[in-house]
């Protein structure tokens, strides 16, 4: 019988862990709220403090390994009048997200941007909204997804996880995730779900949709106890959540597999190290997840079929270069060997060797190099 | 008790259409061989006839109501030197998909591309592979899909329809797609799939992925009794073949909502009267699906939130205007409508009533309307 790792049972009663963060959003939204009632009535003018985004303030911080905010705060008070409308805007989003998270509903960027006509809250454009969502975010020191707004774009899973939803209608149903060979969307079900049952041992995460497949036919997930998920090019910030999850949750190692370019590169390095956008947020990022290829230097020991560097990719590199997130041995190393070699590979290259060689050879290969 | 249709029950003897498709498929490339096989026994140069793809030569049917090729052929023949690189290519790429149909596998535009490298077989680049393809499409009379070569880009199903797979490693195995509310991804299994039984009585394709969770989350499927399929911008066309294959073979209605604009419509218009670029392709178009919004009415009638037409948009509606497959009433009228308004809006924008309010007011109402 296959070993497998039981998360947790459905018989316990401590809350769980989507339970707990569901209360830990719905608590921060209350004292938000208390703390501006408590404001007016002791005749103070309503104001919310929180952390600085501007670009002097965002440090990369060597122990955590991504970017976080520094020590300068800012306050938008209704004293300010320059500071009523965002601070208004503000207190608006939050009454919306609240709705939103006790009604079990999701939305998106889009979707709050003209819901807040419904409410005479006037935004002059969808950069406004998305702006004071990330005030929320700020204030409320959880991603957008904990609050039920998604992002449009979603990408996809495949491997022997058995989840247990949480949403509306679905609550305490279960399915294996290796139920449907081409992959189930990741978003506000799948993000919310528990983890019940893990027979993988590991989680691939790939950049292309095409290899996703070609994984799945080839059987990575049997012979390599997988978990696949298809990035669908840079990773949502919800599939980057569930990556860390999973990797916190179910102990998992994480390997990354991108096109040979700086844009694959850095779709790899933003699963680790996080975006500079998202600095005021933790837990959106792997830090132990693994960079697996393909590699600069790969394009020259598998002679892979590869095509010149553009000036933009060689402009991009260079960037990298100064960037503190690419500051280990690996990263540099392999800057180098574009630089060096001016020439970058896809993912589907391999198939120069058979459909199977990147499943049967690389893969292999690189893990074990990867230990 | 619901009631529900049993497409085919798993006992029956005779093969089933997917069955069918791919014997069609695996004859059609076998006869190829076999022509050429015989053209060399009798000492002819090989060659292979097809219907041209011209531009001269695409027309408008009006009595399947979509593109289709004329009466023009041409034939590639070894005879001809400037023929005998895209005749052994088209020659190599069809015993590429004959492995590839035999074992069950699958592959991309880009994977063929390179998969030739392997076989020494020299493409300039992918454009010449894609078109090499195209080549073997006409000579097949099926869709690169039929044989195995699937589209990077994937777009998503939700609702109670009970699949049965036809892939390799899950013969058999049945899924209700009402099992993730997220969306199963459309790839090659589902592609592949029997339909094995549906509760359903209409399909709605959207072209956001925000409104198809919207939708989901709303319980349109039960509500409505619907299949939804988030098309994800321009539906692949794997995804147009789904929707005919169950409009047909389901008997279902298909409803299409997109955003109020030039391109949303073309989205519409695509899956019911095809592409110009398939015109040497039958079953990836729904003649009797109908558009069922954002219309540019809609904007008046709803006051909707709307931004002015770019002159990009403009231009295009005077193009749509000239082109066939818009010439009936509705989208004569909504074409008219746009360009007098001067004005587009985005499905989202129903949200300014609130977030249930498409679902509550709009689709109801538009369904009544279409009858």
């Amino acid at each position: 019988m296959k070993k497998s790792k039981k998360v947790k049972t459905t018989k316990t009663k401590t809350p769980s862990r989507v339970e707990q963060k569901k209360s830990v959003v719905l608590s921060a939204l209350r004292s938000l709220g208390e703390q501006l009632y408590s404001q007016l009535s002791k005749k103070q003018w309503p104001s919310v403090r929180m952390p600085s985004r501007s670009i002097t303030n965002i440090h990369y911080d060597q122990h955590t390994r991504q970017y976080i905010l520094g020590e300068r705060f800012v306050r938008r008070s209704a004293r300010n009048i320059r500071h009523i409308r965002p601070l208004t805007q503000l207190v608006w989003t939050g009454s919306f997200v609240d709705e939103l998270a006790r009604e079990g509903k999701t939305s998106t960027l889009r979707d709050v941007f003209y819901s807040a006509q419904a409410y005479e809250m006037s935004f002059t454009d969808q950069a406004e909204s998305d702006d004071i969502i990330t005030d929320l975010e700020t204030v409320l020191e959880h991603p957008r997804e904990d609050f039920n707004v998604f992002p449009e774009e979603r990408s996809a899973i495949f491997g022997d996880l058995t989840i247990q939803y949480t949403v509306r209608g679905y609550e305490g149903r279960k399915l294996n995730l290796a139920s449907h060979p081409d992959g189930m969307m990741i978003g506000p079900a799948l993000t919310n779900a528990e983890f019940a049952e893990c027979k993988a041992d590991k989680i691939i995460a790939i950049e292309k949709g095409g290899l996703f497949t070609r994984f799945i036919e080839e059987r990575v997930h049997d012979k390599y106890k997988a978990l696949l998920i298809h990035t669908a090019g840079q990773a949502p910030r919800a599939t980057r959540a569930l990556i860390r999850r999973m990797s916190q949750e179910l102990g998992l190692p994480v390997y990354i597999f991108c096109d040979a370019d700086p844009w694959g590169m850095h779709i790899a390095n933003v699963i680790i190290a996080g975006s500079a956008n998202a600095a005021h947020l933790r837990e959106l990022n792997t830090p132990d997840a693994k960079w697996a290829g393909v590699y600069a230097s790969d394009i020259v020991d598998y002679k892979l079929p590869s095509d010149p560097l553009t000036d933009l990719d060689i402009k991009r590199l260079y960037e990298l270069q100064k960037d503190p997130r690419y500051d280990t041995k690996l990263w540099k190393r392999e800057i180098e060997a574009f630089l060096r070699l001016k020439r970058k590979s896809e993912q589907e290259a391999f198939s120069r060797y058979g459909l199977a060689f990147i499943v049967d050879k690389y893969l292999p290969a690189r893990l074990k190099e990867l230990g």
